[in-house]
């Protein structure tokens, strides 16, 4: 039976990879339906390649454009246009946005009872007992797409939950891992993109080099697998082979490991509960790799994970300010409107600013999200 | 529910670390047999500890002494008294004795459909085939108790495993991991007993030296899990804490790791599907250990593993032909009548000179071991 996938966000890092997941297995993936944001290259490629049946783009100029060129789709824009394909038929809608856009159609897509592969963070991160309440109540399943997450799914399958101790997401550090704060003063955007062992979109790896991004699987975790804080330990792996572990009661660990490609977790998602075949991956080579290296993690150097903790154990809105603060800072970053450092000083400026409400909801929470983005612009004023 | 033991082989090292963990849950297990050779002070301590129902012991003249301090207890003797605990009312049959002598009494169990959790790898290695065929016949399930197998069977957990590629064994290299062929010419059986990381008995720790208990346990997660000998990798690995892991067709790979202890893999076959907590035990830390390292095996310096891959490949007679040589030529060692890499040239020796038959039953098997051990001692004269 081929799986019809509905893909939102088709033109970032993890949208090209999960084409490519749907490109190798043709007898097992339809892609149905996108979204492409304003890139239209990718966009045409996408429609030539897979003929999907409805098409979002964030312009109405666009979608015209499209609509001239590919009669038989539909093409439907901005955020309705997003709720209309993560509503359209299919059986997973992998939501691979970035930030909080991806949250209102993901819950309308929950109401029907979807499977959701969910590669967007910011989803879980604000609203995240808000998706999971939901799921819960409208049966429909969640699976993780993000490298650590997924390992941690791998690592809890056919095991009782209850039975396990602790979550242990390994961490590569980041681009500036060997970096002591003081190095940290100056490095410039150029200096925090490399990053040593993913290639990813600029945000993400930005969040990488502040180690908000662990941070953000952090709470991630706590929210799909249900672990409190305490029991989500972080270690320091550099070389990203071990993807993350589970601890049970009887101390025994269990680990996923492979070669960093983003495009296992990805097929994992689409496939469960089965595995296919890739043929053509870099298979894993223990002798070859030599050595795998751990180092404990350091809150003082990176505090920015340390903040993370600290919103995930404030809980409510707390996370949504993290969230929020942290993409309009990593932005004024990128726009080399602040140094590397005022990320995380920001995040905590408005993290100190905030009273929590409890169990937001969605109106509360895109309140919030709005007000803090709005503080973090006015503190550079 | 208190499930009821029957423990074969109490008095080795296997054996007292099962006690251990029947000890650590009271509520969970309980030792209703066992068998204790001819170590009586351990019989007793036994036997006032744990009340057990029935009792093997080797000699006659032991268990009439026994019988009069414990009347209460059944005591039987010999290789019929083995049988006779072996199918004695219980919920799981331990086969933790060492050598071929567990076969008869194992093979007896399954035909009752019970639970086998199997130490004893020789069993495994001269008979897998009767013991697995046996087993799904009368529905009988087979559980590891090796840390490697365990590992395997716990990564295996949740998967389909025709979607696995292959078997990953860790070996840790043994005592003599760092020496070359050369300097193996004058080891000492002092030398070869002192393993980096377990704590085992005599004759596994000179199998773990020679590398014949990694070719014995390849050989068994053959028979176990079904893969074919060319899906079966080794890899050296020294700090022993990755304990195997599988590689499935997507190229992920799912490892279990733990601080070396035999109890949590003796552990986990007692309560499987369970895990029981382990609030004693020793919590894996890899930041603490720092560094996990891996190096192809060599498979000219480490003869004996070879010899092992071509006794499986060989198939029929042949496993049995390598376990019975090297169960006599360890023994001359350890009695310091062969140097040690005469262990290796041994078995080799005595599989050239046999001819394997396809798909033995048991009285072949028994009438090749005994066999092969006459042309081993033979070869000394």
């Amino acid at each position: 039976m081929t799986k019809k996938i509905i893909l939102m966000g088709a033109t970032g890092s993890i949208g090209v990879q999960t084409a490519d997941i749907i490109r190798e297995h043709p007898q097992k993936f339809s892609l149905v339906g996108f979204s492409a944001g304003k890139n239209m290259n990718t966009a045409r490629a996408l429609l030539a390649e897979f003929k999907p049946e409805i098409v979002c783009v964030q312009q109405e100029e666009d979608a015209k454009t499209l609509a001239r060129e590919y009669p038989a789709v539909s093409f439907v824009t901005g955020t309705k246009g997003l709720i209309e394909i993560a509503v359209y038929d299919a059986d997973i809608l992998v939501n691979a946005v970035l930030g909080s856009v991806g949250l209102e159609p993901t819950l309308e897509a929950i109401k029907l009872g979807r499977t959701i592969a969910i590669a967007n963070k910011e989803t879980l991160v604000t609203a995240g007992h808000l998706v999971m309440d939901s799921a819960k109540l409208y049966g429909a399943t969640i699976l993780p797409v993000d490298s650590e997450h997924s390992a941690l799914f791998q690592a809890l399958n056919g095991e009782k939950k209850d039975q396990a101790n602790r979550l242990i997401l390994t961490a590569s550090g980041g681009s500036f891992r060997d970096l002591t704060r003081d190095q940290l003063q100056n490095v410039t955007v150029q200096d925090a993109l490399n990053h040593p062992n993913w290639s990813m979109g600029s945000k993400i790896t930005i969040d990488s080099a502040t180690m908000v991004n662990k941070g953000l699987e952090v709470i991630e975790a706590h929210i799909l697998f249900n672990f409190a804080y305490a029991d989500i330990d972080v270690v320091l792996h550099r070389e990203s082979i071990i993807h993350s572990m589970v601890e049970f009661q009887d101390t025994s660990v269990i680990a996923q490991l492979g070669t960093p490609d983003m495009r296992v977790p990805i097929q994992y998602a689409l496939s469960y509960p089965d595995r296919l075949p890739r043929p053509n991956a870099k298979r894993l080579n223990l002798a070859e790799i030599s050595q795998l290296n751990f180092r404990e993690m350091d809150y003082t150097r990176f505090r920015a994970l340390q903040l993370a903790f600290d919103a995930g154990n404030a809980g409510g809105t707390m996370t949504t300010v993290l969230n929020a603060a942290n993409e309009q800072a990593v932005a004024l970053f990128l726009n080399e409107k602040i140094k590397f450092l005022q990320i995380e000083e920001i995040i905590e400026r408005a993290m100190d600013q905030h009273k929590v409400m409890a169990n937001p909801d969605l109106e509360t929470i895109l309140h919030v999200d709005a007000e803090t983005r709005k503080s973090v612009r006015n503190m550079l004023k």
